[in-house]
């Protein structure tokens, strides 16, 4: 299994923390998006989007982190991250939808912005951010995780980017139950660090 | 079963259009979002992100178009639309993650920004709608459907705005594969219209 990677990408750190808690082996193939890596002819041919992580596992190729997600915690052991029953399963999609739209496009945004210098609207950033923040508190003001009441993908896919967004001038202190889910998150058996989260050499 | 359904929304005709297709009768709850009815206190209950659609079936609440998607096809006899294997799930569920990201963010933006005035740059929309146009072409060039040469909610996610285009300045004759894609999801059995698509009153 190769799993195209980029270290200071919270997308890929998703794969990467689930993969460990799969207990899967697998293949680094280094995308360095400062370097433009993304735009090579080869990599294009694997993600017309040019975005990481992509997922190669034999005869299975696959962009986009939350269906990464979906086909490892299905394939490799850990169904019950994104149960069959319907009105689980959906209840999870719910918040992966909302980790590829609200979270993305908020607290990614915000801290690549910053360390990535992309030359956006911070403030307009920012509020976005917050708003999803606001979102995120709504729920875990009085729920340990965001769906089910366990941990599932609906946490994993929102993780990396809440945990990172003190990198775009995010203060957490200011969404208490962020924060301590967040910690939930860092306690379980399989975390993984990564360069601005808990962990890190 | 209680849908809470704007009329001009793309993401709640994915919703009417699968309801249809699967022969599911249901009541409409119609929240205008030209009125900011999707502010009133009520439906902010249901749904703290205040959109369109919400799904109101008994003991089951969701937010979310691809949620509810994966719901109603899971449940109301329509489970290859979101199939099991791991493999096929997740290749449809990239084109959701699209279809929550770049179609919405793009090809719904674009056409918002004309008729609900949302002052937003036309410009940037334009470019980030003929993105997304240029993915799905890239697929639909060789490919008859989305996702596993078949129809499933890959096509029914990324449809009604990519169709709907055209009342935000987009002219799908430049993509010619996605306007014959457009008529093949018209020619379905099941398919229903409404303001904007082919065969509204």
């Amino acid at each position: 299994m190769k799993l195209y990677d980029f270290e200071l990408s919270g997308n890929c750190h998703k794969i990467r923390m689930l993969l460990s808690m799969l207990g899967q082996e697998y293949d680094r193939v280094d995308i360095d998006l400062r370097h433009k890596d993304q735009f090579d002819s080869d990599f294009v041919a694997l993600n017309p989007l040019h975005k990481v992580p992509v997922l190669d596992d034999g005869d299975v190729l696959l962009r986009d982190s939350a269906a990464i997600m979906v086909y490892l915690a299905r394939t490799y052991g850990k169904p019950e991250l994104y149960p069959d029953a319907p009105a689980e399963m959906a209840d999870v999609q719910q918040w992966l939808s909302f980790s590829v739209n609200e979270v993305f496009n908020g607290l990614a945004m915000v801290r690549a912005n910053i360390i990535f210098k992309r030359g956006l609207d911070q403030a307009a950033l920012t509020k976005a951010a917050s708003d999803a923040l606001d979102m995120l508190e709504h729920r875990l003001m009085d729920h340990d995780w965001l769906s089910l009441d366990r941990f599932t993908l609906a946490d994993l896919g929102c993780y990396p980017y809440t945990a990172l967004s003190h990198e775009g001038g995010m203060d957490l202190a200011k969404w208490p139950a962020v924060q301590a889910w967040c910690r939930r998150v860092e306690s379980l058996p399989g975390y993984v660090a990564m360069p601005g989260l808990p962990g890190a050499t």
